[in-house]
């Protein structure tokens, strides 16, 4: 069956599609530590008709389709299960279609990159905030509702998308929202497919909100003498409501590493990357305010950077960090933990966290989103040892059900793909699982959009 | 069948359940132009469990069902179609579950309106923006996805529900969201029950967003010359991204009616109302820049209101502005537009939408949020005049059909009720339409959770 597919799209699409067998493992594989495997083909498409006729084909000889970005996934949302995949790469749709200054926002293609969209920008004064650290593409963002280290202010995916356009699992192209700023009309489709991990429709176009740069832009980093002195600065800052634009917890362990990995010198403590933004005398007052906070929590002094090159080093090194803790292992794959609580168990949850992965000896250092209430613990595991696998999903489900005893969730950004299924029961409900499994089967009848991840069928 | 299932809720639910007329006849009624019709039964829900056994026996002898806050819907929402139905009324359900200072949040009843959440607040420094003039529950406005004056600053419904219960048309409570900030955890399923207007389910309780009061807080008017240099003076506002809390447009006629109606000396001219929150600096910033635009504009001097009593007075005259504005036509009753566009857009959008008034020889002040590019006309029209109704109903056809055009939506907060299902489907298309139908189906396939509305079956 498998084959006929593959023979029907090589037919249809000729070079576009590819069953290289490195570039089928390359596109079954995501930098979460689930095993790669290899998808059937891989079509690179250039247009959103390439998809339908692919979603057609597909669709006609039983072959589930898996979209693909970049593959910096921390959940295996990109790998095939049991019935394999063509892989749809959309790396290709890359046209930034139109950006509109007037009215802060632009539209794209799915395979845009962050980072190429803000480097087009940049001469118009505009940039867009989300920064999940990866150089992910805008489709793949929008897939699995990621937000990363600008979330505390300008919030996440789902709140940046004005509208997209999408192949659903008929083959036809859904257009949701429009250019205006808010609408009152019918189901939100837009944020039913925001986070729908490739399940329900396959994202093709995105209309984006965007932001002028700020006038002014400052960073710092502050060591403090405890992970808990930290988390209650950041929980302090929130609580006032400073519009602090980054907020950034690095443990002593996580410091050490991206001291190794990017050469810095940074004190290795529990550290806080903080970012303003605003005008002059708003970061000002802005630092000022807390900088008193942290040393009211016995932080040290602020190391500041505001040269925009000294800023660049200051964020590569930390969007670095999850590479750099890769590098403490060499060999290692990385568990990454994603829970978020609200901010007043912040402390207390990371604590309770510290205090479990001492307990049960494991290795993990920890990055956090702590603006958000938002933190990941990276579980340095050998991929080949079955004892490490099983502490490490041992210890994600005890955090899991930790956050969510808190009132969190057991995912604030990398979403459910493959490793969070369970957990998302447990937190949702049965009526809630109900409700999405009889949205995902009206959708998609046949099964064929991602099957088997978030739990769905 | 509907005599069977009214008994069958008598025997249950006792005192709790009214067939008096004059109640059936109020939750049949809104503020709409739609003409009253009486429901066939109210039930004064105190719990959800009130909720879903209702919901049972409507199921059982299939009878719709659909919820009621205060009847301030302005597309019909309450209003029972061919089929009858049991309205339930949640203003029972008003408490105020619980408030947390630290994580600026807090859980409501369905039944708590906006007001009584703010006087809760008050002391503990707290607020909650969302605020569309009429004093609705909370229920009713994420189930319309609402905004109002303040949305320009602090969003819409969608924006600060956190999660939400609700009494699902199988009569199970889902429960979506978690206290957190952020989730990545499966489809968005708060967002879809946001805006779907009581069709999916019945929304029992509300995790809320709230806000800190602001250090400082300034109100202004400021008249115009004309129309178009008031939008065109919130356009620079909203593109230098000055973060104005508010910026209501009034014309010249809508201005009349207050002054009337508040009995107030306002000047009669196209009129923008500004509130500035923040700190005392930033306030001062903010109206210094908001008055040389204006003025730039040719706007007229800013009229201020600092003090709390004046800046009530203010805007409980714009929040009157609807029925200052029914009152100019003694019995009439108003169809009102609710378009929003880009805001690149705003002023020809409104300066075509004045000619076409014009045009028509209609009676319709203007009033708009204009931050977010939405602006309403009421057409004050003669409920008994098949002419008047058909006149405004071609305008709203032209009005709708003009904003799509330019990027925007035919309802920017008062949703798609009875009124605007035809304008919906020509803004979602064929496959927005079938997406929609195929979740409703899925979730309700009897088609009791009111039917009829939002284009749905």
């Amino acid at each position: 069956m498998t084959h006929a597919a593959i023979d029907a799209l090589s037919a249809a699409f000729g070079t576009k599609i590819s069953t290289n067998p490195s570039v089928c493992l390359t596109h079954g594989t995501d930098e979460s530590s689930h095993a790669p495997k290899a998808v059937d083909a891989v079509l690179f498409a250039e247009t959103a008709e390439d998809i339908q006729r692919a979603v057609a084909l597909c669709a006609a000889h039983g072959l589930p389709v898996i979209p693909f970005g970049t593959g910096s996934s921390l959940e295996g949302h990109v790998i095939p299960l049991e019935r394999g995949a063509l892989s749809i790469d959309t790396s290709k749709m890359d046209a930034i279609l139109e950006v509109n200054a007037e009215d802060l926002d632009c539209r794209v293609q799915a395979g845009v990159t962050r980072e190429a969209l803000n480097v087009d920008l940049r001469d118009q004064g505009l940039f867009f905030p989300i920064d999940p650290g990866a150089n992910a593409t805008l489709g793949g963002m929008a897939a699995t509702r990621a937000s990363g280290t600008n979330a505390v202010r300008y919030g996440t995916m789902k709140d940046v998308v004005l509208g997209l356009s999408a192949i659903m699992p008929n083959g036809e192209i859904l257009t949701s929202g429009t250019r205006a700023l808010k609408s009152s009309a019918g189901y939100d489709l837009t944020r039913l497919l925001i986070g729908s991990e490739g399940t329900l429709g396959i994202i093709t176009e995105l209309q984006l909100k965007l932001f002028g740069t700020p006038e002014a832009i400052s960073a710092a980093v502050c060591a403090f003498p405890s992970v808990e002195a930290a988390a209650n600065t950041a929980i302090m800052v929130k609580q006032i409501g400073l519009p602090v634009a980054r907020m950034e917890l690095l443990d002593a362990k996580a410091m050490e590493a991206v001291n190794k990995y990017s050469h810095l010198n940074l004190e290795e403590s529990p550290t806080l990357f903080f970012e303003f933004h605003g005008s002059q005398a708003s970061v000002a007052e802005q630092a000022e305010m807390t900088a008193d906070m942290a040393a009211e929590m016995g932080g040290g002094a602020f190391t500041w950077s505001s040269k925009p090159e000294e800023r660049s080093k200051l964020w590569g090194a930390r969007h670095k960090a999850y590479y750099a803790m890769l590098a403490l292992r060499p060999g290692c794959r990385a568990l990454t933990t994603d829970v978020c609580v609200p901010i007043s168990r912040l402390a207390e949850a990371i604590m309770e966290t510290t205090a479990d992965l001492e307990q049960h000896q494991l290795l993990a250092p920890i990055v956090g989103h702590v603006g958000d209430g938002n933190f990941h613990c990276m579980l340095l595991l050998d991929p080949d040892s079955e004892a490490d696998l099983r502490a490490a999903h041992q210890f994600g489900a005890r955090l899991a059900a930790r956050a969510q005893g808190m009132g969190g969730t057991c995912t604030g950004e990398h979403g459910i793909g493959m490793g969070k299924g369970a957990y998302m029961a447990a937190e949702v409900g049965e009526t809630g699982m109900a409700a999405m499994r009889a949205i995902k089967t009206a959708l998609d009848p046949q099964g064929l959009f991602n099957p088997g991840k978030m739990g769905m069928l």
